[in-house]
């Protein structure tokens, strides 16, 4: 029989909000069945690096992960925000798990090709290790992924956490039914200040063109799509605090 | 049948040296059967808030651990140190997982009693969960743990590595036969410039008279003789690049 399982990701924003992160891990909390968590934390990482006089790269628009930024998402990510989240959920009877992809190689990246452009220490998902992240969900333990893997060369890699939220969704969903959130800080995908209930697959060419979905939005929905091809039953994109609420959000069917 | 495992602690010192480190995980990855890593990271967090511009705050000697403090420590040990070693060690084939006490509720703490002296975030270890520790060895799996512990009611500790590994060297001597290794920046504890090869519980006092054991090698000799007090079968202070000679060290006998 098929187990259920929700994969939810959370952004760096509500990560930093002490009571806001609060609030959303125990609607988290009340969840049934099996869940995972991915949390971001975008927001610190980019704090810590200002305070330690680190200035962002960016080339076109995009931030080039250096060595000191890479140490700076690594002790953000995988330190500061994902112990704080184990530690929360540990204090309301969640047994949480932190990990990264570089813990029992459980999520495994090629780092980017620096041609034409070098992002640095990018890593792209290749392959996810299922068992594992089965055995905790079978044991009652909540896994929370922060959004680091690694080369199998001793690298760490940094990696786009809804990246990580959809590649995890799509792997699970060899064997189980699937349902990923992707938590933004919209109540969903907007048209004229409603929220979208429901978006085809074949209405996203549209909605683009339109400019319903631009900027950011293009490739968490990307995502979200390439997730259901995979075999992954809903992608929902919801704001975090809407959680408990399923009415709520942004569908994604194929 | 009794299994026999190893557990390993390593200080900051070795942690910020990238050669050194390379080395002695080398080292460790070659030691057969079930081992345990336990890491230190004070000097790399010592640095970083030297960069951000926090003073350490210090009281008759020793460290008091703010909410900055606490911060740094969770961001350096299980962020940086962390995942760097996990990821270096799945490099060469050891199948390694990075933990703190908050994750899977491994390693409960209380903080520190304020009265007399408020010693900030820091956490006095109660009680260890060996179950998934020993379901990790049965596995293949290397836990690697960061001394950053929990308190059950959302709050991470501080806590000291010499502590983390002897008291998780004890609660798997309920079960196992275990050696501790305290490897530190020395061959062992040394006499007029020779490692003394053995120690008994009963000369221990005698040594400290004689100044031999003095500062912070007290609390590592007394943490080591609380270990076979609790069944550890044998302690021993090493250098980290001796982990290779078994003859090397000084061994605490009852």
């Amino acid at each position: 029989m098929k187990d259920f399982i929700k994969v939810i990701k959370i952004g760096g924003a509500i990560a930093e909000d002490e009571n806001q992160l609060e609030d959303f891990l125990k609607d988290f909390a009340v969840i049934k069945g099996y869940k995972i968590l991915v949390h971001g934390g975008g927001i610190i990482a980019t704090k810590l690096a200002e305070r330690l006089g680190i200035k962002p790269k960016m080339i076109e628009g995009r931030r080039v992960t250096d060595k000191g930024m890479m140490d700076i998402a690594t002790m953000v990510y995988a330190g500061l925000v994902n112990k704080k989240i184990v530690a929360a959920l540990q204090s309301i009877n969640v047994n949480a798990i932190g990990l990264t992809g570089a813990d029992l190689n459980l999520v495994h990246s090629v780092k980017r090709n620096p041609v034409p452009i070098d992002y640095g220490w990018v890593g792209d998902i290749d392959s996810i290790k299922a068992s594992w992240i089965r055995a905790f969900l079978e044991q009652g333990v909540v896994p929370v992924f922060a959004p680091i893997t690694h080369d199998g060369k001793g690298n760490l890699l940094n990696t786009n956490a809804d990246s990580v939220a959809s590649k995890l969704a799509s792997k699970m969903a060899d064997k189980d039914e699937v349902e990923l959130i992707l938590c933004f800080d919209q109540p969903g995908v907007m048209k004229e200040g409603k929220v979208i209930s429901t978006i085809k697959a074949e209405s996203f060419e549209q909605l683009k063109q339109e400019k319903v979905i631009s900027g950011g939005m293009i490739p968490k929905l990307q995502m979200g799509f390439k997730a259901i091809e995979n075999g992954v039953t809903s992608v929902i994109l919801k704001s975090a605090d809407s959680l408990d609420d399923e009415q709520k959000g942004t569908r994604l069917v194929a």
